[in-house]
Protein backbone atom coordinates (compact mmCIF):
# COMPACT_ATOMS: atom_id res chain seq x y z
CA UNK A 1 0.00 0.00 0.00
CA UNK A 2 1.47 3.45 -0.68
CA UNK A 3 1.21 6.88 1.72
CA UNK A 4 -2.26 8.97 1.54
CA UNK A 5 -1.38 12.97 2.46
CA UNK A 6 -3.58 15.13 2.81
CA UNK A 7 -2.64 19.32 3.06
CA UNK A 8 -5.20 21.27 4.69
CA UNK A 9 -5.90 24.61 5.96
CA UNK A 10 -8.17 27.93 4.91
CA UNK A 11 -7.51 29.95 1.93
CA UNK A 12 -4.30 31.16 1.20
CA UNK A 13 -2.51 29.04 4.13
CA UNK A 14 -0.43 27.96 1.21
CA UNK A 15 -1.45 24.53 0.60
CA UNK A 16 -1.78 24.50 -3.39
CA UNK A 17 1.77 25.37 -3.33
CA UNK A 18 3.43 22.83 -1.05
CA UNK A 19 1.83 20.07 -2.43
CA UNK A 20 3.34 21.22 -6.07
CA UNK A 21 6.74 21.63 -4.24
CA UNK A 22 6.60 18.15 -2.10
CA UNK A 23 5.51 16.41 -5.30
CA UNK A 24 8.51 17.75 -7.10
CA UNK A 25 10.83 16.94 -4.16
CA UNK A 26 9.45 13.48 -3.49
CA UNK A 27 9.00 12.86 -7.51
CA UNK A 28 13.27 14.14 -7.72
CA UNK A 29 13.66 11.30 -4.83
CA UNK A 30 12.33 8.71 -6.81
CA UNK A 31 8.91 8.11 -5.51
CA UNK A 32 5.80 7.56 -7.38
CA UNK A 33 3.53 10.58 -6.53
CA UNK A 34 0.09 10.98 -7.33
CA UNK A 35 -1.06 14.83 -6.75
CA UNK A 36 -4.92 15.66 -6.51
CA UNK A 37 -7.26 17.85 -4.81
CA UNK A 38 -10.84 18.27 -4.04
CA UNK A 39 -13.25 18.59 -4.59
CA UNK A 40 -12.05 17.11 -7.69
CA UNK A 41 -9.41 14.98 -8.82
CA UNK A 42 -11.23 13.57 -11.86
CA UNK A 43 -14.06 14.21 -14.66
CA UNK A 44 -16.94 13.68 -12.76
CA UNK A 45 -15.64 15.14 -9.32
CA UNK A 46 -14.41 18.00 -11.72
CA UNK A 47 -17.94 18.61 -13.29
CA UNK A 48 -18.97 18.68 -9.33
CA UNK A 49 -16.55 21.07 -8.34
CA UNK A 50 -17.63 23.64 -11.00
CA UNK A 51 -21.59 23.35 -9.74
CA UNK A 52 -20.09 24.25 -5.91
CA UNK A 53 -17.47 26.84 -6.86
CA UNK A 54 -19.85 28.97 -9.53
CA UNK A 55 -20.37 32.31 -8.33
CA UNK A 56 -24.16 32.16 -9.97
CA UNK A 57 -24.95 29.26 -7.61
CA UNK A 58 -25.31 31.38 -4.95
CA UNK A 59 -28.73 30.07 -3.78
CA UNK A 60 -27.21 26.42 -2.92
CA UNK A 61 -28.62 25.62 0.25
CA UNK A 62 -25.94 24.50 2.81
CA UNK A 63 -27.40 20.64 2.72
CA UNK A 64 -26.90 20.12 -1.20
CA UNK A 65 -23.48 21.84 -1.26
CA UNK A 66 -22.45 19.15 1.63
CA UNK A 67 -24.06 16.34 -0.38
CA UNK A 68 -22.52 17.49 -3.71
CA UNK A 69 -18.70 17.50 -1.62
CA UNK A 70 -19.55 13.74 -0.70
CA UNK A 71 -20.47 13.09 -4.03
CA UNK A 72 -17.47 14.37 -5.55
CA UNK A 73 -15.52 12.81 -2.71
CA UNK A 74 -16.85 9.04 -3.50
CA UNK A 75 -16.03 9.23 -6.88
CA UNK A 76 -12.89 10.92 -6.38
CA UNK A 77 -11.85 8.10 -3.71
CA UNK A 78 -13.15 5.46 -6.05
CA UNK A 79 -11.28 6.22 -9.33
CA UNK A 80 -8.23 8.13 -7.58
CA UNK A 81 -6.85 7.90 -4.76
CA UNK A 82 -7.66 4.17 -3.24
CA UNK A 83 -6.39 2.91 -7.39
CA UNK A 84 -3.16 4.94 -6.30
CA UNK A 85 -2.50 3.68 -2.73
CA UNK A 86 -3.47 0.09 -4.14
CA UNK A 87 -0.39 0.90 -6.79
CA UNK A 88 1.72 1.65 -3.67
CA UNK A 89 2.03 5.86 -4.75
CA UNK A 90 2.29 8.56 -2.35
CA UNK A 91 -0.95 10.19 -2.88
CA UNK A 92 -1.19 14.39 -2.06
CA UNK A 93 -4.07 15.83 -1.85
CA UNK A 94 -4.86 19.35 -1.74
CA UNK A 95 -8.17 19.29 0.66
CA UNK A 96 -10.35 16.42 2.12
CA UNK A 97 -12.27 15.28 4.17
CA UNK A 98 -11.42 17.68 7.12
CA UNK A 99 -12.19 20.75 4.90
CA UNK A 100 -15.67 19.23 4.68
CA UNK A 101 -15.69 19.02 8.62
CA UNK A 102 -14.04 22.70 8.84
CA UNK A 103 -16.12 24.38 6.23
CA UNK A 104 -19.50 22.31 6.41
CA UNK A 105 -19.25 21.99 9.84
CA UNK A 106 -17.64 24.46 11.95
CA UNK A 107 -18.14 27.22 9.37
CA UNK A 108 -21.76 26.83 8.21
CA UNK A 109 -22.72 24.87 11.74
CA UNK A 110 -24.75 22.00 9.55
CA UNK A 111 -24.70 18.51 11.87
CA UNK A 112 -21.15 17.44 12.88
CA UNK A 113 -21.98 13.94 13.40
CA UNK A 114 -24.24 13.75 9.75
CA UNK A 115 -20.48 15.50 7.98
CA UNK A 116 -18.75 12.24 9.51
CA UNK A 117 -21.05 9.96 8.14
CA UNK A 118 -21.59 11.17 4.72
CA UNK A 119 -16.82 11.46 5.04
CA UNK A 120 -17.24 7.32 5.72
CA UNK A 121 -19.97 6.75 3.27
CA UNK A 122 -17.63 8.64 0.56
CA UNK A 123 -14.09 7.84 1.73
CA UNK A 124 -14.91 4.64 2.68
CA UNK A 125 -11.93 2.70 4.30
CA UNK A 126 -9.47 5.44 2.94
CA UNK A 127 -8.13 7.35 5.54
CA UNK A 128 -5.21 9.88 5.32
CA UNK A 129 -1.43 8.32 6.74
CA UNK A 130 -0.63 12.01 7.53
CA UNK A 131 -2.41 15.41 7.46
CA UNK A 132 -0.18 18.49 7.20
CA UNK A 133 -2.03 21.45 8.65
CA UNK A 134 -1.09 24.86 7.13
CA UNK A 135 -2.21 27.26 9.98
CA UNK A 136 -2.11 31.21 9.40
CA UNK A 137 -4.30 33.49 10.57
CA UNK A 138 -7.44 34.62 8.77
CA UNK A 139 -6.02 38.50 7.49
CA UNK A 140 -2.92 36.34 6.14
CA UNK A 141 -4.77 33.99 4.28
CA UNK A 142 -7.07 36.52 2.72
CA UNK A 143 -4.71 39.19 1.76
CA UNK A 144 -3.05 36.36 -0.05
CA UNK A 145 -6.04 35.14 -1.56
CA UNK A 146 -7.26 38.28 -2.49
CA UNK A 147 -4.29 38.82 -4.30
CA UNK A 148 -4.45 35.91 -6.15
CA UNK A 149 -7.83 36.76 -7.36
CA UNK A 150 -6.84 40.23 -8.67
CA UNK A 151 -4.20 38.18 -10.78
CA UNK A 152 -6.76 35.74 -11.84
CA UNK A 153 -8.87 35.84 -14.71
CA UNK A 154 -10.75 32.75 -12.88
CA UNK A 155 -11.88 35.17 -10.36
CA UNK A 156 -15.57 34.98 -10.45
CA UNK A 157 -16.44 31.13 -10.40
CA UNK A 158 -14.25 31.80 -6.96
CA UNK A 159 -17.58 31.80 -5.02
CA UNK A 160 -15.90 30.53 -1.51
CA UNK A 161 -13.84 33.78 -1.32
CA UNK A 162 -16.66 35.64 -0.84
CA UNK A 163 -17.00 34.62 2.87
CA UNK A 164 -16.81 36.53 5.82
CA UNK A 165 -13.89 36.95 7.69
CA UNK A 166 -15.71 35.79 10.71
CA UNK A 167 -16.83 32.30 8.98
CA UNK A 168 -13.09 31.97 8.15
CA UNK A 169 -12.55 32.33 11.66
CA UNK A 170 -14.43 29.37 12.67
CA UNK A 171 -12.83 27.50 10.00
CA UNK A 172 -9.37 28.24 11.12
CA UNK A 173 -10.31 27.10 14.63
CA UNK A 174 -12.24 24.20 13.19
CA UNK A 175 -9.19 22.84 11.57
CA UNK A 176 -7.34 23.38 14.99
CA UNK A 177 -9.47 21.83 16.78
CA UNK A 178 -9.93 18.66 14.47
CA UNK A 179 -5.90 18.52 14.68
CA UNK A 180 -6.18 18.39 18.70
CA UNK A 181 -8.22 15.69 18.42
CA UNK A 182 -6.42 13.57 16.11
CA UNK A 183 -3.12 14.16 17.34
CA UNK A 184 -1.39 11.04 15.59
CA UNK A 185 -2.29 11.63 12.36
CA UNK A 186 -2.20 15.77 11.97
CA UNK A 187 1.24 17.89 12.09
CA UNK A 188 0.06 21.50 12.69
CA UNK A 189 3.04 24.02 10.78
CA UNK A 190 2.92 27.58 10.12
CA UNK A 191 2.06 28.46 7.16
CA UNK A 192 2.64 32.50 7.37
CA UNK A 193 5.93 32.55 6.51
CA UNK A 194 7.79 32.63 3.11
CA UNK A 195 7.15 29.57 0.71
CA UNK A 196 10.39 28.19 1.17
CA UNK A 197 10.41 28.55 4.93
CA UNK A 198 6.94 26.62 4.56
CA UNK A 199 8.39 23.91 2.40
CA UNK A 200 11.55 23.48 4.63
CA UNK A 201 8.90 22.45 7.54
CA UNK A 202 6.46 20.46 5.32
CA UNK A 203 9.59 18.32 3.85
CA UNK A 204 10.47 17.82 7.41
CA UNK A 205 6.99 16.90 8.28
CA UNK A 206 6.88 14.18 5.88
CA UNK A 207 10.12 12.88 5.72
CA UNK A 208 9.86 12.17 9.59
CA UNK A 209 6.76 9.61 8.81
CA UNK A 210 6.73 8.86 5.42
CA UNK A 211 7.72 4.57 5.52
CA UNK A 212 11.17 3.35 4.76
CA UNK A 213 10.76 2.00 1.37
CA UNK A 214 12.51 -1.16 0.70
CA UNK A 215 12.90 -0.43 -3.23
CA UNK A 216 11.91 3.09 -4.65
CA UNK A 217 8.52 3.29 -5.58
CA UNK B 1 -50.52 24.41 2.30
CA UNK B 2 -50.72 22.61 -0.75
CA UNK B 3 -51.18 19.34 -2.50
CA UNK B 4 -48.21 17.31 -3.27
CA UNK B 5 -48.21 15.05 -5.82
CA UNK B 6 -45.81 12.95 -7.56
CA UNK B 7 -45.57 10.61 -10.21
CA UNK B 8 -43.22 7.20 -10.54
CA UNK B 9 -42.53 4.54 -12.41
CA UNK B 10 -40.10 2.72 -14.76
CA UNK B 11 -38.74 4.60 -18.03
CA UNK B 12 -41.65 4.61 -20.40
CA UNK B 13 -44.25 4.00 -18.00
CA UNK B 14 -45.95 7.07 -19.57
CA UNK B 15 -45.31 9.58 -15.95
CA UNK B 16 -43.90 12.51 -17.69
CA UNK B 17 -46.75 12.44 -20.49
CA UNK B 18 -49.41 12.23 -18.15
CA UNK B 19 -47.85 15.07 -15.66
CA UNK B 20 -48.24 17.77 -18.21
CA UNK B 21 -52.09 16.48 -19.19
CA UNK B 22 -52.71 16.68 -15.71
CA UNK B 23 -50.96 19.75 -14.97
CA UNK B 24 -53.38 21.53 -18.08
CA UNK B 25 -56.76 20.12 -16.69
CA UNK B 26 -55.93 21.37 -13.28
CA UNK B 27 -54.78 24.80 -14.46
CA UNK B 28 -58.02 24.44 -16.92
CA UNK B 29 -60.12 24.33 -13.38
CA UNK B 30 -58.44 27.00 -11.85
CA UNK B 31 -55.82 25.40 -9.31
CA UNK B 32 -52.70 27.31 -8.95
CA UNK B 33 -50.08 24.07 -10.69
CA UNK B 34 -46.35 23.60 -10.35
CA UNK B 35 -45.36 21.22 -12.31
CA UNK B 36 -41.42 20.21 -12.24
CA UNK B 37 -39.34 17.22 -12.32
CA UNK B 38 -36.54 14.90 -10.77
CA UNK B 39 -33.20 14.88 -11.25
CA UNK B 40 -33.81 18.97 -11.87
CA UNK B 41 -36.94 21.22 -11.49
CA UNK B 42 -34.05 24.35 -10.62
CA UNK B 43 -31.21 25.76 -12.17
CA UNK B 44 -28.45 24.15 -9.78
CA UNK B 45 -30.12 20.53 -9.62
CA UNK B 46 -30.06 20.94 -13.72
CA UNK B 47 -26.59 21.22 -13.14
CA UNK B 48 -26.65 17.96 -11.33
CA UNK B 49 -28.90 16.46 -13.67
CA UNK B 50 -26.99 17.00 -16.64
CA UNK B 51 -23.77 15.01 -14.61
CA UNK B 52 -26.16 12.06 -13.99
CA UNK B 53 -27.52 11.72 -17.32
CA UNK B 54 -24.41 12.68 -19.09
CA UNK B 55 -23.45 8.97 -21.00
CA UNK B 56 -19.59 9.80 -20.95
CA UNK B 57 -19.90 9.30 -16.76
CA UNK B 58 -20.39 5.61 -17.33
CA UNK B 59 -17.61 5.39 -14.83
CA UNK B 60 -20.02 7.15 -11.49
CA UNK B 61 -19.46 4.84 -8.80
CA UNK B 62 -23.33 3.82 -7.41
CA UNK B 63 -22.65 5.88 -4.06
CA UNK B 64 -21.43 8.93 -6.04
CA UNK B 65 -24.92 8.81 -7.60
CA UNK B 66 -26.64 8.31 -4.89
CA UNK B 67 -25.38 11.60 -3.13
CA UNK B 68 -25.80 13.35 -6.63
CA UNK B 69 -29.66 12.64 -6.41
CA UNK B 70 -30.00 13.70 -2.42
CA UNK B 71 -27.59 17.02 -3.34
CA UNK B 72 -30.27 17.85 -6.23
CA UNK B 73 -33.37 17.07 -3.85
CA UNK B 74 -32.31 18.96 -1.52
CA UNK B 75 -32.04 21.81 -3.81
CA UNK B 76 -34.86 21.47 -5.62
CA UNK B 77 -36.86 20.94 -2.03
CA UNK B 78 -35.68 24.23 -0.66
CA UNK B 79 -36.05 26.10 -3.79
CA UNK B 80 -39.03 24.90 -5.58
CA UNK B 81 -41.24 22.72 -3.89
CA UNK B 82 -41.24 23.84 0.00
CA UNK B 83 -42.63 27.69 -1.50
CA UNK B 84 -44.69 26.62 -3.99
CA UNK B 85 -46.29 24.10 -1.30
CA UNK B 86 -46.34 27.15 1.30
CA UNK B 87 -48.10 29.09 -1.50
CA UNK B 88 -50.81 27.03 -1.64
CA UNK B 89 -50.19 25.36 -4.87
CA UNK B 90 -50.55 22.02 -6.11
CA UNK B 91 -47.28 20.92 -7.08
CA UNK B 92 -46.90 17.75 -9.67
CA UNK B 93 -43.72 16.31 -9.84
CA UNK B 94 -42.29 13.42 -12.34
CA UNK B 95 -40.05 11.37 -9.80
CA UNK B 96 -39.24 11.91 -6.41
CA UNK B 97 -37.80 10.03 -3.11
CA UNK B 98 -39.68 6.68 -4.24
CA UNK B 99 -37.59 6.61 -7.30
CA UNK B 100 -34.25 7.01 -5.75
CA UNK B 101 -35.26 4.13 -3.36
CA UNK B 102 -36.69 1.59 -6.76
CA UNK B 103 -33.50 2.54 -8.72
CA UNK B 104 -30.80 3.04 -6.33
CA UNK B 105 -32.30 0.12 -3.72
CA UNK B 106 -33.75 -2.10 -5.76
CA UNK B 107 -32.26 -1.26 -8.83
CA UNK B 108 -28.42 -0.75 -8.02
CA UNK B 109 -29.04 -2.94 -4.63
CA UNK B 110 -27.41 -0.18 -2.23
CA UNK B 111 -28.86 0.16 1.26
CA UNK B 112 -31.94 0.59 1.78
CA UNK B 113 -31.83 2.55 4.81
CA UNK B 114 -29.01 4.67 3.84
CA UNK B 115 -31.55 5.54 1.34
CA UNK B 116 -34.40 6.63 3.26
CA UNK B 117 -31.93 8.18 5.40
CA UNK B 118 -30.66 10.60 2.81
CA UNK B 119 -34.16 10.68 1.13
CA UNK B 120 -35.16 12.50 4.62
CA UNK B 121 -32.44 14.53 4.84
CA UNK B 122 -32.78 16.41 1.35
CA UNK B 123 -36.53 16.41 1.58
CA UNK B 124 -36.98 17.41 5.10
CA UNK B 125 -40.44 17.57 6.23
CA UNK B 126 -41.68 17.58 2.90
CA UNK B 127 -43.79 14.09 2.03
CA UNK B 128 -45.97 13.64 -0.71
CA UNK B 129 -49.54 13.50 -0.15
CA UNK B 130 -50.26 11.41 -3.21
CA UNK B 131 -47.75 8.99 -5.09
CA UNK B 132 -49.21 7.86 -8.72
CA UNK B 133 -47.90 5.02 -9.50
CA UNK B 134 -47.83 4.39 -13.12
CA UNK B 135 -47.51 1.02 -13.52
CA UNK B 136 -46.60 -1.45 -16.77
CA UNK B 137 -44.50 -3.91 -18.12
CA UNK B 138 -40.53 -3.52 -18.49
CA UNK B 139 -41.11 -4.78 -21.55
CA UNK B 140 -44.18 -2.30 -22.68
CA UNK B 141 -41.80 0.49 -20.93
CA UNK B 142 -38.77 0.08 -22.79
CA UNK B 143 -40.30 0.08 -26.11
CA UNK B 144 -41.71 3.02 -25.49
CA UNK B 145 -38.54 4.57 -24.22
CA UNK B 146 -36.90 3.20 -27.22
CA UNK B 147 -39.20 5.12 -29.68
CA UNK B 148 -38.55 8.26 -27.90
CA UNK B 149 -35.03 7.79 -28.04
CA UNK B 150 -34.55 7.16 -31.60
CA UNK B 151 -36.59 10.08 -32.70
CA UNK B 152 -34.68 12.17 -30.09
CA UNK B 153 -31.60 14.22 -30.45
CA UNK B 154 -30.89 14.42 -27.04
CA UNK B 155 -30.63 10.28 -26.97
CA UNK B 156 -26.93 10.20 -26.18
CA UNK B 157 -27.39 11.81 -23.27
CA UNK B 158 -29.90 9.52 -21.33
CA UNK B 159 -27.45 6.81 -19.57
CA UNK B 160 -30.25 5.12 -18.00
CA UNK B 161 -31.65 3.42 -20.98
CA UNK B 162 -28.63 1.14 -21.34
CA UNK B 163 -29.44 -0.57 -18.36
CA UNK B 164 -30.32 -4.56 -18.59
CA UNK B 165 -34.14 -5.66 -18.63
CA UNK B 166 -33.52 -7.37 -15.24
CA UNK B 167 -32.74 -4.37 -13.72
CA UNK B 168 -35.49 -2.83 -14.78
CA UNK B 169 -37.71 -5.78 -13.51
CA UNK B 170 -35.89 -5.01 -10.08
CA UNK B 171 -36.91 -1.40 -10.34
CA UNK B 172 -40.85 -2.24 -11.34
CA UNK B 173 -40.72 -4.72 -8.44
CA UNK B 174 -39.19 -2.26 -6.19
CA UNK B 175 -41.88 0.30 -6.55
CA UNK B 176 -44.76 -2.21 -6.12
CA UNK B 177 -43.30 -3.04 -3.01
CA UNK B 178 -43.19 0.23 -2.05
CA UNK B 179 -46.89 1.20 -2.90
CA UNK B 180 -47.84 -2.10 -0.79
CA UNK B 181 -45.92 -1.05 2.05
CA UNK B 182 -47.70 3.07 1.76
CA UNK B 183 -51.06 2.09 1.00
CA UNK B 184 -52.35 5.46 2.23
CA UNK B 185 -50.21 7.27 0.22
CA UNK B 186 -49.97 5.51 -3.10
CA UNK B 187 -52.32 4.67 -5.62
CA UNK B 188 -51.49 1.78 -8.52
CA UNK B 189 -52.39 3.00 -12.07
CA UNK B 190 -52.64 1.16 -15.21
CA UNK B 191 -49.98 2.31 -17.35
CA UNK B 192 -49.65 0.11 -20.23
CA UNK B 193 -53.03 1.59 -21.86
CA UNK B 194 -53.15 4.57 -24.39
CA UNK B 195 -52.40 8.17 -23.27
CA UNK B 196 -56.17 8.78 -23.08
CA UNK B 197 -57.31 5.27 -21.16
CA UNK B 198 -54.53 6.57 -18.48
CA UNK B 199 -55.35 9.87 -18.46
CA UNK B 200 -59.05 9.30 -17.15
CA UNK B 201 -57.04 6.81 -14.30
CA UNK B 202 -55.06 9.57 -13.13
CA UNK B 203 -57.51 12.50 -13.24
CA UNK B 204 -59.88 10.33 -11.06
CA UNK B 205 -57.12 9.14 -9.14
CA UNK B 206 -56.60 12.88 -8.37
CA UNK B 207 -59.75 14.36 -8.03
CA UNK B 208 -60.82 11.43 -5.14
CA UNK B 209 -57.84 12.61 -3.45
CA UNK B 210 -56.97 16.44 -3.78
CA UNK B 211 -59.11 18.66 -0.67
CA UNK B 212 -61.85 20.50 -1.64
CA UNK B 213 -60.62 24.30 -1.44
CA UNK B 214 -62.62 26.89 -0.11
CA UNK B 215 -61.80 29.04 -3.02
CA UNK B 216 -59.79 28.32 -6.69
CA UNK B 217 -56.30 28.28 -5.40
Amino acid sequence: MGFFITFEGIEGCGKSTQVRLVAERLSRAGHGVVVTREPGGCPIADAIRAILLDARNSAMVPMAELLLYAAARAQHVAEVIEPALAAGKIVLCDRFTDSTMAYQGFGRKLDRELIAQLNSLAAGSIRPDLTLLLDCSVETGLARAMARINTSSAAREERFEQESILFHERIRDGFLSLAAAEPGRFVVLDGSGGIEETEALVTEAILARLPASPARR
